[in-house]
């Protein structure tokens, strides 16, 4: 996977949590991932095709992604119930598809699946592919969150 | 969604695990699902793009997968390590294969995504979707197992 690819999923990130949950975040560097897990309390994932067979998912701590989504709702969210699942699937849909709106532009063609969300405390995500697995873990004031992404050229 | 469109993937949920797993599994009524989530141990989800967007999902028991897995490599699997999480998303990549070649025989052509596999003990698995979502649940004598797929027409 050419790296350059991950770099419209961390802009549609931000762009996504500022202008959605007025939440700033801090993406620290990409990594290769080594030991193809994530793990979390809350997690979408969007199945990717076209020219490229990948995906792409986020996952989130609790207390993230409670926090998140209460600005998103200016409410205060304390449960991990359907209306923030929802929500959470919302988020992975804005990222993707902001991400593929501008690799597009690019000249790579990329459709999206329905998001499928998970719930279920330290749960961990892997990917089935032999292509690199690109991971940005992001700090926010809330807690952490990571997001993931890979393609098979 | 076409009721219709369940039925490759229950016989090529059925055929898997018979030649590779040598197993019998018994499919329940296939349902449209109510509640959006399905609970198990592990997953494997797969997104699917095309002629419709779409995801297969297969959620198991622990007990359920380990059994699986030990018939497929011919020696007891205790623990859900890597191997068994690979061989998870390789079962799902089958079904998924298998399914989608019969419906591309009936004109409906539709391409797969990377799979993801999620473990954590009692995780729930919903969709962000409008559109039905058929859910089959499968009996085998070592334990109960779910496939859900969707597709928005």
């Amino acid at each position: 996977m050419d790296a350059q690819l991950i770099n419209p999923f961390i802009k549609a990130t931000l762009n996504v949590l500022e202008t959605m949950a007025f939440m700033k975040a801090s993406p620290d560097r990409p990594f290769l991932k080594q030991d193809n897990v994530a793990k979390g309390d809350v997690s979408s994932i969007i199945g990717l095709s076209g020219e490229s067979k990948g995906t792409i998912s986020i996952t989130f701590t609790e207390p993230c992604i409670l926090s998140i989504v209460s600005n998103m709702f200016g409410e205060t969210m304390s449960q991990l119930n359907e209306e923030v699942m929802d929500a959470v699937g919302e988020i992975a849909n804005m990222i993707s598809g902001q991400a593929r709106q501008v690799l597009e532009g690019k000249g790579k063609v990329l459709y999206a699946a329905v998001p499928t969300m998970i719930k279920g405390k330290d749960h961990t995500i892997s990917h089935k592919t032999t292509a690199p697995i690109m991971a940005v873990p992001f700090k926010t004031e809330h807690g952490d969150f990571t997001i993931e992404v890979c393609f098979e050229d």
